[in-house]
């Protein structure tokens, strides 16, 4: 099965374009392909619409593990989305590379991993463990924008 | 307009290297070549002599949103003086593929795209929006070195 | 001297493997390697049987300086560790391209340079000034998994 397919097996619903506050401008591409190398730019957990999702703060603090884990998947599912918006299909991913996992933390809240293993656990499931392997840091932020709990930045290779 | 001759033309100037204190060793380059990839050690924002700016603080705190925009922006000048240095011109840079924007915030502050898009408009004012766009991340971290408000890792693409 | 030789004659010890908390799964792979691209997923420092170094905490708080210097250190070995089980050997290296240094703070400790200085003294210690030249930020995060007092993540290039 493609990863299109499993999208569409699993149900999956990958949002709109982020809908950014009219004041803000976002001076940079959500991603940045050059040859086979996707850059992929920090994103955030959205809404199926594209607004930015109403869970914010600290993962430790006014936002549980739980929801932590959650907003993860949801900040995957946004990057999918870019993904394929770009390209068409998700299809042409030959390798998941690197993601860099950056959870909003209230202080002394160190469990961060299994916060960003709801981005992983996406990726693996939709991609299986030989594409959708990936090396992978999960850290505590001081802030992230619009107080979003979790933001992540990843780089992916394509098929040419 | 090659970026040569725009850097020129704006009447930017480009820091000289950045003067560390006596006691502090840098073991690592600002640049690391490889191929047609540059990695670009975090730089912050200098004096046009070197030195470090005296600008220092968290944004959001003692520094405001407007000097933290200008920090981002002095920022992109010690990268590009990093870059014209090691290869004499900036018109081998074929394309901007990734920013990590960090900004050392006071508790609460989550305005860190506006921070960082102070280097992003120089690099795109610069470089035209083609090779200057960039992905990126604007986040926000518990402390800098030196103190600086911004500091900023990326990597471009060079022809060879 | 190859760095194998080089670990030998500095009588280094590459840990074991990391010990996970038995309830805590790591969903993504210590390395992550396509073509001659090796991208290094954020280590910390293990003592020789891979279990979690018991100094923990913030530099600048209960962690001294010099105990950051020594976790940096330790943290690079443990990358060694990952790199020498995947090949076999650590010969085949031949570019240290990337280093993230993430120092875990107490509120007001700036001095993240030197504390990363043990990872990089180390790495060019083993692989010489070419090889082990790279480039490197060196930042302070607000938390780190396990209460780690350093994590880093790296990218090196391999011969094929």
């Amino acid at each position: 099965m493609t990863p299109d397919e499993r999208i569409q097996e699993l149900g999956l619903i990958l949002p709109e374009p982020i809908q950014l506050p009219p004041n803000l401008e976002m001076k940079f591409s959500w991603l940045r392909v050059s040859g086979n190398r996707v850059f992929i730019s920090g994103h955030i957990a959205l809404n199926a619409d594209g607004s930015v999702s109403e869970v914010t703060g600290k993962v430790g603090g006014e936002v549980t593990i739980e929801q932590g884990y959650e907003a993860a998947r949801q900040t995957g599912l946004a990057i999918l989305s870019s993904l394929k918006r770009e390209f068409g299909t998700l299809n042409n991913i030959t390798a998941w590379l690197r993601a860099f996992g950056m959870v909003n933390v209230a202080p002394g809240f160190v469990q961060t991993p299994p916060v960003i293993n709801g981005f992983s656990d996406l990726i693996i499931d939709v991609f299986g463990p030989e594409i959708g392997n990936h090396s992978r840091s999960a850290v505590g932020m001081a802030e992230l924008p619009f107080g979003a709990p979790v933001e992540i930045e990843a780089e992916v290779e394509i098929s040419l």
